[in-house]
C-alpha cells in the first residue's frame, strides 16, 4: 500500500495530534472504532466524550471499549446539542473532534447524519473549540450522501484562510469512496 | 502542524514507499529538491533519473546532489521523451516517479510545464511503469496553473478503479495553494 487508506490516513493524523491526558470528543460514535481509538491515545488520564443519536450505537460503542479496558462518557443526543453537554470553556480545551457521517454499519440504514445537524456542529466547534484538529470522514456512497459531503466541503471552504487551514484527502478515480476533511486552526 | 504540509505528505509516501536499491525518476528536477530526497532514499545502491527541460535546473540540481555526496543520471529532455531514455523493460522496474509542475523557483517563469507533456509521460508511465508510485505536485496559482492541476485530475479520474488508485490531498479553502495527485496500481 504505497498510499494510506481514509481510515489509516485518520489513524496517522490522530496518531500524531492526540496526546496522553487530551479531552476528545467522537461525534458519532457508531460502532466505537474512533472512540476505541481516541480512548487509546488519551489514556487513564485523558477523557473521551462520544455523541450518538442511537441507543445501539451507544450500547456497541460501550461494549467494544469494555473489551479493551477502556471506558468514555457516551452521551445519547445529536452532536448538533453540543453546548447541552459542555461549557464553552470546556470545548476550549478539546484538541480533537471525529465524525464519521453516514449510518450505522450494520444498523438502520435510514437512520442517517443530518447535512443541517453535522453543519451545526461544525459550527459550533469551530467557534469555541479553537484548539480541536477536526477530523470528518464523509461516505458519498449511500442516498444523501454526496449532498452530505458538499455539504462538509462547502462549509470547509468557506472558512477563511488566515484562520483556518483546511484540507482533502481522498479517491480520485471512485467517485463513491469515502473523502476525509481536516479543519486545524493556524 | 496536525496535518502534513504538502511537502510533508509527499515525503511520507516516498518514506514509506522507496528503498535502498530502488530505481526512481524525477520527472522534473527543477533545483533538485525531489531528486535529492529520492537519491538518499535508493543509496548507493540504486539510481536515480532526472529530468528537465531547462539546462540551468539541471546544473541546480547537479549541484545540490553533489553538496550532499549524492549523485543522479540528469537528462536534459522533456518527460515526455520516456521511450527515448528507458527500454520499456527498464520502465517496468521504477518504484517511483515524482512530478513537480509549473516554472523553475528563481527562474524564468515563462517556461512552465505543459499539460500535453505531462499527460503524454503519465500515459507512458501508467502503461510501461507498472510498479511505480506516481506522485504529482501542482500549482493551480500561476498562469494556467489551474488548468494543468485540472488535466492532471481528469487523467487520474479516467483511470480503471479496478487497477488504479489515486488519491488526492489538498487545500479546500485555499484555491492556488498545491496539489497533490498520486496514482499506484493495485
Amino acid at each position: 500500500m504505497a498510499t494510506p487508506t481514509i481510515l489509516g490516513f485518520t489513524h496517522l493524523l490522530l496518531d500524531q495530534h492526540v496526546k496522553q491526558g487530551d479531552s476528545v470528543i467522537d461525534m458519532t460514535a457508531g460502532n466505537g472504532h474512533d472512540t476505541l481509538k481516541l480512548a487509546s491515545l488519551v489514556g487513564d488520564s485523558g477523557n473521551v466524550h462520544a455523541f450518538d443519536i442511537q441507543k445501539n450505537a451507544l450500547d456497541a460503542t460501550k461494549h467494544r471499549l469494555a473489551e479493551s479496558g477502556y471506558s468514555a462518557q457516551l452521551i445519547h443526543d445529536s452532536h448538533h446539542e453540543l453546548l447541552t453537554h459542555f461549557t464553552p470553556e470546556a470545548l476550549g480545551t478539546i484538541t480533537a473532534a471525529v465524525f464519521n457521517l453516514g449510518y450505522l454499519p450494520g444498523g438502520d440504514k435510514t437512520v442517517i447524519t443530518r447535512s443541517d445537524s453535522t453543519r451545526m456542529a461544525l459550527q459550533l466547534l469551530t467557534t469555541y473549540a479553537k484548539q480541536a484538529l477536526i477530523i470528518i470522514v464523509a461516505y458519498p456512497g449511500h442516498e444523501g450522501g454526496k449532498e452530505e459531503k458538499e455539504n462538509v466541503m462547502d462549509f470547509c471552504a468557506s472558512l477563511p484562510s488566515e484562520h483556518w487551514r483546511s484540507m482533502h484527502y481522498g479517491h480520485v478515480n471512485q467517485e463513491k469512496a469515502p473523502n476525509v476533511f481536516t479543519i486545524f486552526p493556524r
